[in-house]
């Protein structure tokens, strides 16, 4: 006789927990004031350098931290820590992606009621994060040029879940077959309400479009 | 101005969490005197081969259940189910390990008062799945004959944290470069108490070596 097989679908238990933890952060962030972002690339698609340009643009009229996350290493914390502006890093060793419980280890290390803005880098990888809601305000993402237009079709959730991406390492568009338009398109049939920005770390290129409408949302929030 | 850098380890954290879970699970075990086996190995080193060898000699001297993990296919578990052995399948999507957690929403599905011992079919990976505490009373692995004697020295945590170790597929031996000496020695230098069983789910030697130092454990944790 077959016995009936019962099935527990382990993933679906996880990301409901993850997002019942991710909602009261969101909770605990409005009562602070402090905006959350979230930013996410795959390795290498300039995070880091987006985050410094970014700290350079805002640091004087918003009061910022970082939280870092990192599989083994420090070296992006110390580059922020090297501005003045604090970093948390949060060792991850070995686990993919964040979830909202270790990044609500890492704002515990923060005092909110001193920080306006708070950015996490997420681990590099467009796979598991995009699973985690990690408690943030807004999503947000990079795709560089290098990495080609096809990613919103082998990585949908991901340019799904953001809502803006930042099109980085644009000086490199006139050396390369990436075709704006065409990822465009695939990124609006995903999104049809994300916010693109063309953006270059290097070149300051699109920096002041993308911290401006940064600081829009930072402004609704608060007045929320 | 270099700002202090907050270091927090995410890992350890997680670890400690699972840790205090597992300890509770076991409790709950004691309580229900039911026997927890966690069986770890490679992919295709034979864990369904062997719960099934084992299922066929212990099924009519204890009452029996099995918890399958598996990343997206339930084909393990219906084997099991085939034999009348009630099963459990805990669906990971994706996720390389189980931990306590898992673990325990799969004992929920199933009523300990009416089971003298549950095998867990761990994700076949010699790495994640060796990092956390299930809650089972005995650690299992299998290394078979064709994964090669070196796999101690790359994988040294899984052979540290078991209690027991199946060398499968013996009868691959004569055919084979594996050295049997070697491998012992490697193990023994890592883990000095665990027990290792030379065994063949094909031919059914060892089997029986295996069930009984499997009963004995059972009998002494019920008595206990």
């Amino acid at each position: 006789m077959m016995e009936e097989i019962r099935l527990i679908e382990v993933k679906e238990d996880i990301l409901a927990d993850n997002k019942g933890l991710a909602d009261d952060l969101r909770a605990t962030l409005r009562k602070h004031k402090t905006f959350l972002l979230n930013l996410m690339s795959s390795p290498g698609a300039g995070k880091t350098t987006l985050i410094l340009a970014t700290i350079a643009v805002l640091r004087h009229e918003l009061r910022l931290a970082v939280i870092e996350a990192d599989i083994d290493s420090m070296v992006d914390a110390e580059k922020v820590a090297a501005t003045g502006v604090k970093a948390v890093q949060l060792r991850t060793g070995g686990f993919c992606h964040l979830d909202a419980a270790m990044v609500s280890k890492g704002l515990a290390a923060l005092d909110l009621d001193q920080l306006d803005l708070v950015i996490i880098e997420n681990v590099g990888n467009l796979v598991c994060p995009a699973e985690f809601d990690t408690g943030s305000i807004r999503n947000a993402m990079i795709l560089s040029v290098p990495e080609g237009d096809d990613k919103p079709l082998k990585y949908p959730l991901m340019f799904s879940v953001c809502d803006v991406l930042m099109v980085n390492k644009i000086d490199y568009l006139p050396f390369s077959d990436f075709d704006l338009a065409a990822m465009q398109k695939r990124v609006f049939k995903l999104n049809p309400r994300i916010k693109i920005f063309e953006v270059s770390s290097k070149t300051g290129v699109g920096i002041n479009a993308w911290t401006n409408w940064l600081k829009q949302e930072i402004k609704t929030f608060i007045g929320s």
